[in-house]
């Protein structure tokens, strides 16, 4: 009947999210029937990737991850906020005075790294290395 | 120096987009020297990775995708062509009178399929299958 549905393959088709046919306008997918779904709901955009890649650099503090990434501080306090409250990282004080805290990823953010491997595969072989602008 | 810097291993070690430490406000990653970056700049919102997901499941058609995400149609319009472009999808007419096009994985598109995969293993350990509501 769907053209094409093996693209993907066997393995995936478990995930069934297409049968939620009926349901428009969803939003929160924390619930979806699919894993893909519930994974991307809670990380599925790439300052929370690149946070949890920059954490298996061995990157920690805010200073760190700001620098690194370039990202706005009201953003990437969002963003540890939120990798804190859904069990990628875990913040823990490594100064009392001045009181000062650093994030370092759980067993869980660490099981993230198979998709940032799969991310650098992809990313490797479809977009290649650019060019060093000053070589 | 950087404590902990191999919790994510050796493999992502070359992906050294924490060398960026003085680039402040980086928005666009397209020329990171981080594969995981430049592909996350392309596909990194669960908008796009949910299509790919569906594409691959065969469906194709601008109301199929609709109608299993929710999503909104300006949006679904938006990021339908943003895959073209991009070459994750492409766009091919089914229809002439009227004009009907449907959207099929590239080459490209379905070599995302280990990153889904990743995604899914991780959402099936870390995010088990909510119980049906209406069993």
């Amino acid at each position: 009947m769907i053209a094409g549905s093996q693209q993907l393959g066997l393995s995936l088709a478990s995930c069934k999210s297409l049968i939620h046919i009926f349901r428009m306008q969803r939003k929160d997918l924390s619930d979806d029937k699919c894993p893909v779904a519930r994974t991307l709901d809670r990380v599925g955009d790439w300052w929370s990737m690149l946070i949890i890649r920059d954490a298996g650099f061995g990157l920690s503090r805010f200073d760190q991850f700001q620098e690194s990434l370039g990202i706005a501080p009201n953003m990437l306090t969002r963003r540890l906020a939120t990798l804190v409250e859904t069990g990628f990282l875990e913040r823990r004080a490594y100064s009392e005075r001045p009181p000062r805290y650093e994030y370092v990823l759980t067993k869980k953010g660490r099981d993230f790294r198979p998709v940032l491997e799969a991310l650098k595969a992809f990313g490797e072989e479809h977009y290649p290395k650019p060019k060093t602008k000053r070589a």
